[in-house]
């Protein structure tokens, strides 16, 4: 498996919680200290401190500790490898439509001579 | 939990592993037979069969039964969910960068006056 193909696994396997989804909206908006984040989950910190590791290694968020206060921050491009693979889809699925089009065109064509 | 955020994780979880991307973006090319789809990923039917289930639990792939054959097509549509919210994500980003910038200019302006 390819390193780039681990790290969408890990994209993908990283956004499937809705936990992690909810703490990624929130950071979007501004960077967060630990024990903010993990307050309105309702979790108990060591898993929020779980589910915080998985986003950072999936490259999602960066953390920067300051003496005892852990504050986490988004990665802005993060998501690109997640559009470029639904692109890359989206280019496939629309290469084939483009064929289906041209061959139903043909068809009619010979139907009219 | 919302049925939109476990649609979202269904999804994202469909994602998350290779051989369920690859089978996908063969089924983007075209629909294919459970065999078919089985052959280039080395292994074992009951494996794909299963990965197979996952795909068609989270909405990405259909599947249809002639006497012993069983066809997938990938469903044109199923990524729309996966793409409205990382849409989402970047417009919750750029109002904060706008938010930024604005604060920017009005010290800029302090200043100059």
């Amino acid at each position: 498996m390819s390193k780039h193909d681990t790290d969408l696994s890990l994209l993908f396997h990283a956004l499937a919680d809705p936990t992690r989804r909810s703490i990624l909206t929130r950071l979007a908006r501004e960077p967060a200290r630990v024990t903010d984040l993990a307050e309105p989950t309702g979790l108990r910190l060591p898993t929020v401190m779980r589910h915080l590791a998985v986003l950072e290694q999936a490259g999602l968020i960066s953390t920067v500790k300051d003496g005892r206060i852990r504050t986490c921050a988004i990665v802005p491009d993060a998501f690109d490898p997640v559009r470029a693979w639904l692109d890359e889809q989206r280019a496939i699925w629309e290469a084939r439509l483009d064929r289906l089009e041209a061959f139903v065109m043909t068809v009619m064509k010979e139907r009219d001579e």
